[in-house]
């Protein structure tokens, strides 16, 4: 069985998401990213991965696949059935590894990482300035568009609800974007994201920061 | 034929990199990052891309692909004969897409685009203060490895020597990474490399800071 280390509402989530989307099962071990310990048993999360980061799949083969781009696509293409990824062949793949791109880079790693991990306010005064700009582009394509890929839900939508639930404590209110707000309201009715998310919401309460 | 908007020894030499290794013509279109024209007539870049940031490639559909991950493996799927990326299908295809987010996120997006951008201390002590530990995840990975992904030059094999190539003027020497520094030596050794990176340094003296 697949193995998922995560840590609860950490980008991770978006794995959740997916293989509950897809109705994987999976076993998941909360790997705390502050203190680098496996919550199970205690053990150094770098030796599941150096990276020290969520997420890590353990793959049927006892291989570790990280980062969150290639975690997802490797979900989606596990259950091709469930339409998480378009095929490959498909233009529209590549619109996904666009959007798996930009959501990991510019909204996660440009803005959340340092809001969460640098805390101080010498670090995040530029990247705070920026996200307004970067938050436009989703919201532009998504005016007139129910899902970020195609007309059905995508790993790539997984992502993107991750990172729009994040940037509430992250302190960007995202509603003054009409558009990422209806669309999170949309993601967050959909069984397998509410699912996911009360999981990981519980869970984030016995962990602490 | 392709298109692509760079801009000199930004990371779209990457899509450059790929583009001459697979032999695929296409025209190339300076974009200033900074000001936000396009060189060749002086227009607003925003109107090519609102994201306002390199690599652009206008399909030959006229359609716009942006992010390096996305282009970087729709350059290599064009000609799967130059084995620039695993097929689909390959399980190798996704430790590709984990080393384009990896490079994407953590070196670019994490400490080159802030050392670069950003230009002020207070934004680049803790950016600066990770990168050492962001570096020794691929220089680990090199000690016994001539590419990235198997044993043959990919894609993630070209972003990664842009990414390189750009540490120095951030600031890291990876002279202390010795398989960091013998795998640059490598690439930079590549006829297609080293005709990019000569084509790019020699554009980047005709444009201001």
């Amino acid at each position: 069985m697949l193995q998922l280390y995560f840590f609860p509402m950490a980008c991770s989530l978006a794995s959740r998401i997916a293989l509950t989307e897809a109705g994987i099962e999976a076993n998941y071990h909360l790997a705390h990213i502050w203190t680098k310990k496996v919550v199970d048993d205690g053990s150094d999360f770098h030796d599941v991965s150096p990276k020290g980061a969520v997420p890590v799949l353990v793959l049927e083969n006892g291989e570790r696949l990280t980062e969150s781009a290639a975690v997802l696509q490797y979900i989606a293409d596990l259950k091709p059935e469930a339409g998480l990824a378009p095929q490959s062949g498909d233009p529209d793949r590549y619109r996904l590894q666009e959007w798996l791109s930009f959501i990991g880079a510019e909204i996660h790693k440009a803005f959340l990482f340092p809001t969460f991990w640098y805390k101080d306010d010498g670090s995040l005064a530029k990247p705070r300035a920026r996200i307004a700009q970067t938050l436009s582009v989703p919201a532009a394509h998504l005016a007139d568009r129910e899902f970020l890929v195609g007309n059905r839900f995508t790993v790539a939508d997984a992502h993107l609800t991750w990172a729009l639930l994040l940037l509430r404590p992250a302190g960007v209110d995202i509603a003054q974007w009409q558009s990422l707000r209806s669309y999170l309201e949309r993601m967050q009715a959909r069984p397998a994201v509410k699912e996911a998310i009360a999981t990981e919401m519980a869970l984030r309460k016995t962990v602490a920061a």
